[in-house]
C-alpha cells in the first residue's frame, strides 16, 4: 500500500491550487498463491489474501488550516484471483481531523476488530489467521465484530504514545442486529506495545468480545501475547490465548504462531515472507489445527470439505505472492 | 467535486505528450451524518447524502484539434454509510464537442430532471429535496423521469446565454417502458436564470412531465421558483409550485424553501451549510411536509415506517458533513 | 487505452521516490453507437462495444532492480450505454517478469482465446465478430473458452521473434468443469505473423479448441487467415475458416472478414474506422450470418429475437463513437 499521491504535484504545477488540497491517493494491494488445504477430505487451489488482503482504494487529506484536516478512504475487496469486486466494503469514511482528534463516520472495522489484527502475528490473513480459533461453537464463524455500517468513531490525539478509539453504530430500526459499540486503548513507546479493546455487537444475541494484548520488539525480533474472550448467551464462552513472533533477516521475515482455544483446540502457524522491494514479497506458510472434543475449528478456504471432523485437523500449505501499489 | 487532473502534468513531463490528450480526472464525494426522521413512526440514523450525493467518477476531455474534444464521464453511486457500491449508474457518458455543441451518448440525467435540480434550493438531495412532492399518487415515488440508458443527447453550444439539450432513449424492444424524450432550454445573463423543460416516459403508461423555473441572484441572495406538472394517463396531475432561497453569509450559505402539490400537501425546508474549505463543510438541515387528505407524501430516508399517515406529516432533522475530491 | 501513467512525475518530484517505483496507470475505453439488428424481428438500439470492448482498469509496473519486475492490471467491463459494471472480470492479475519471462497469476484470457482475437481482423468485438460462428450448436454460444479464474499462466520472454505462453486454472473441487489448460506460440518478423495454439476446458464434457492463424502485413494492408477447430464429445465438431483485410487510407481504415463454418454457414462483415485522434475514432460496420441448415448462428445483440430462424440470416448495421483513456 505505497501511496501514490496522484494529482499531487500536478495539480500544483497545472493550476496554482496548493498541493494539499488536491491529493488523491489510488492504492491497492493483489496478493495470489497457491494453496492446499487438508481437513476431511483436501483440495489444492489457486487462492488469494495469503499474507495480505487484496483490495482497491482511494483515499486523501485536504488541509483545511488552522490545523484542521478533512480526510476519505475507500476501499473494496478484489478478488485477484477471480475477478471479483465491486462494492467498497472494506472501509468507506470521511473524517474530521484536528488537534481534538479525529471523527471518522462511515463503514469500516470496529476497535475490538483491529485489536486482534495488530496483535496477531499474521495479522488475521491467509491459513494462519488466529480467528479461525474465536467462533463460539467451533463450527461456523460466529464471532463477526468487525467491520459494521452506520459508524461514528472517535479517535484520540496523538498523546505521547497513548492512542485509542470508540466506534458505534446505529441500530437503524430494524436492522437492531447491526447496533454495535467498541473501544480500543494503547500505549506504544519504545518497543513496547499494549493495547486493550472491547465490544458488543447485537440486541436479543448480544456478543460480547474483550481482548488483551502486548507486544514488544527487540533487535530484529518482535513477540506478541493476546487474549480474548468472546462471549454470547446461552454458549459457552470461548477464551482464547495466543503468542507469536516475527523475526527480520535482511529482506526476509521469519513468523510464527501458536493459539488455544477453550477446552484445547490448537492453531499453529509458520511462515517466511521475502521482500523483492519495498511493494513486492513472496511468501510461504504452513498451519495446522488440532481440535478438542467436538470442535471443528478449520483454517477456511474455498470448501467446507477442507473443514475438520468433529475434534479433528486440519493442515494448510500456501505459497504466493503479494504486490501493493 | 475539485478536478484533480491526475497525469496532467505529469505526462507531458515524462513522455512529452501533449498535457491535453493525457488527462483523467478521479473525482468524489463522501457525505454523512446524523438524521431523525419521524411520520407514523421515528427512526435516527446515520445517513448518506445530506446535501450532495455521494459517489465517485472518472472524466476527461481530450483536445482533437480544430476546435473538435472528445470526453467522457463515468460516476457511480458510493453508500459513504455503509461501502455499497459498485456500478456507474450515475453517469456513464462519451460525449464528442465542437461548435456545434455536444453530441453525448450514453446512461445520464434526463433534461426534465436536471431543471427541478437546478431550481430546487436543496438540489433535490436530502430531506429537503423538493422531488418528494412530486409523485402523483402521493404515497409511492413513481415520478421517475431521472436517469435513462441508452441516450442520445444533443446540447446547444455557447450562444450567449443561451443554453439547450435535448435527450432520447430507445425503448430497445422489450423494454418499451424506457422509451423516453426529453427537451430542456434555458437564459443566464448577470443574476438572472429562466428555463424550461418536458419529458415523457414510457409507452403504454407515458408520464409527462413539464416545468418552468426561474431564479435570480442579487448581492448575496439568490431566490428560486419553479413550477412543475407532472401526468400520466387515469391518474389525477400532479403540479407542484416551488420557491427557494439561497443566502451567503461569508463562508456559511442559509437555504430556504416551500413547496406546495396539488389538494394543498406542503414541503417547507431550511438549512445552513458551512464551508470549511472549498471541498469541505458541515451542515444542519430541518424539513416538515404536511399532507393534504389522502396524501402520504413523505421525506423518505431509511424505512417506510417514517412516512407519514395519510393526511399526516412527517418531520426530519439532519446535521452532517460533506467532503469532496 | 493511451497510458496515463498518474504520479509517475508527480511521485517522484514530491517525494523523491524513483519514478518506477510509483506509476499507477487509471485506463479505459467507452465505445457507444446505434446498432440495427435483423433477425427473425429486427431491433435498433443504442449499443456499447461496437469496435471495442468498453472497460475501466487499473495497471502498474514495478522495477525490482536486477532485472526483475513486478506488475498488475485489474481491468473490468463498463456498460457504456448503461452504466452498470463493477467486477474486475476482464482482467485481474499479479505478474513476476524477468529474464525468465512472466508468471501470471489471477483471472485472464486463456491463450486458446487471445489468438482468436488477434487474427479476426475485427477483434472479436461487435457485430463483426468471429466468434459467433464458433458454437458447436449454431444455437447457443457454447464456445466458451474465453476467460478463467485461478489461472497460473507462463509467459516465454523476447527471443527473436518468437512468442508464446501456457496457461492453467485448477478445477478447485466441485469446480471441476472450470478446469483448463491452454497454450499459443507465435513467431513475428517483418509483416509476418503466425501463431497456433489450443485450450481444453471441463472435465466430464471436456472442450477442446484448436486453432493456427496466419497474418501478413504489406504496405498500407494487412490479411489475416485463422482456422479453427472446435471439439466437443457427442457433438458434431464445428471448423471454421476465416480470412480478414485491414486497409489504412491516412487516418481511416477499412476492414472486410468472411468465415465459414462446417456445415456451410457464412458471416460476412465490412467496417470503417475513421481515428480523430490517437484515443478517439468513430465508425460504421455492417455484418450478416447466412446459415447451413438447422443453424441459428446470429449477429448478437440485445435480444434473442433477433437470432435468425434455423437456417436463415441475420443482418446487422452499427455506427458508433470509440473513445480511450
Amino acid at each position: 500500500m505505497k501511496k501514490s499521491m496522484l494529482a499531487f504535484a500536478a495539480l500544483s504545477l497545472v493550476s496554482g491550487i496548493a498541493a494539499a488540497q488536491s491529493s488523491v491517493t489510488v492504492f491497492g494491494v493483489l496478493d495470489v498463491g497457491a494453496r492446499s488445504l487438508k481437513g476431511v477430505s483436501s483440495i489444492k487451489y489457486l487462492h488469494k489474501d495469503g499474507v495480505s488482503s487484496s483490495r482497491l482504494g482511494f483515499r486523501g487529506v485536504e488541509d483545511l488550516g488552522g490545523g484542521l484536516k478533512a480526510g476519505f478512504h475507500i476501499e473494496g475487496a478484489l478478488g485477484s484471483d477471480d475477478g471479483s469486486g465491486g462494492t467498497w466494503q472494506r472501509r468507506s469514511t470521511v473524517s474530521l481531523m484536528g488537534g481534538f482528534g479525529e471523527v471518522r463516520l462511515g463503514h469500516q472495522k470496529v476497535a475490538a476488530r483491529t485489536i486482534v489484527d495488530d496483535f496477531d502475528a499474521f495479522g488475521t490473513t491467509g491459513i494462519a489467521d488466529v480467528s479461525r480459533l474465536y467462533t463460539l461453537t467451533g463450527t461456523s464463524r460466529d464471532w463477526e465484530i468487525n467491520r459494521t455500517s452506520n459508524q461514528v468513531s472517535y479517535f484520540l490525539p496523538s498523546m505521547g504514545g497513548i492512542y485509542g478509539n470508540v466506534d458505534a453504530s446505529a441500530g437503524e430500526g430494524t436492522n437492531a442486529a447491526n447496533k454495535m459499540i467498541s473501544g480500543r486503548i494503547g500505549f506504544k513507546s519504545g518497543g513496547l506495545h499494549l493495547s486493550a479493546a472491547t465490544g458488543n455487537q447485537g440486541v436479543s444475541a448480544k456478543l460480547k468480545t474483550t481482548t488483551l494484548a502486548g507486544s514488544y520488539a527487540f533487535g530484529s525480533a518482535t513477540v506478541y501475547a493476546m487474549h480474548t474472550q468472546n462471549k454470547q448467551a446461552g454458549m459457552a464462552t470461548n477464551k482464547i490465548n495466543s503468542l507469536g513472533l516475527a523475526y527480520s533477516m535482511g529482506a526476509g521475515k521469519l513468523q510464527g504462531s501458536f493459539a488455544k482455544a477453550t477446552g484445547g483446540s490448537k492453531l499453529i502457524a509458520a511462515g517466511y515472507d521475502y521482500s523483492l522491494s519495498k511493494r513486492t514479497g513472496i511468501y510461504a506458510q504452513v498451519a495446522r489445527t488440532d481440535n478438542s472434543a467436538g470442535k471443528r475449528f478449520g483454517l477456511g478456504g474455498a470448501s467446507g470439505a477442507t473443514a475438520p471432523a468433529a475434534g479433528g485437523d486440519s493442515t494448510g500449505y500456501s505459497v504466493g505472492v503479494r504486490h501493493s501499489f
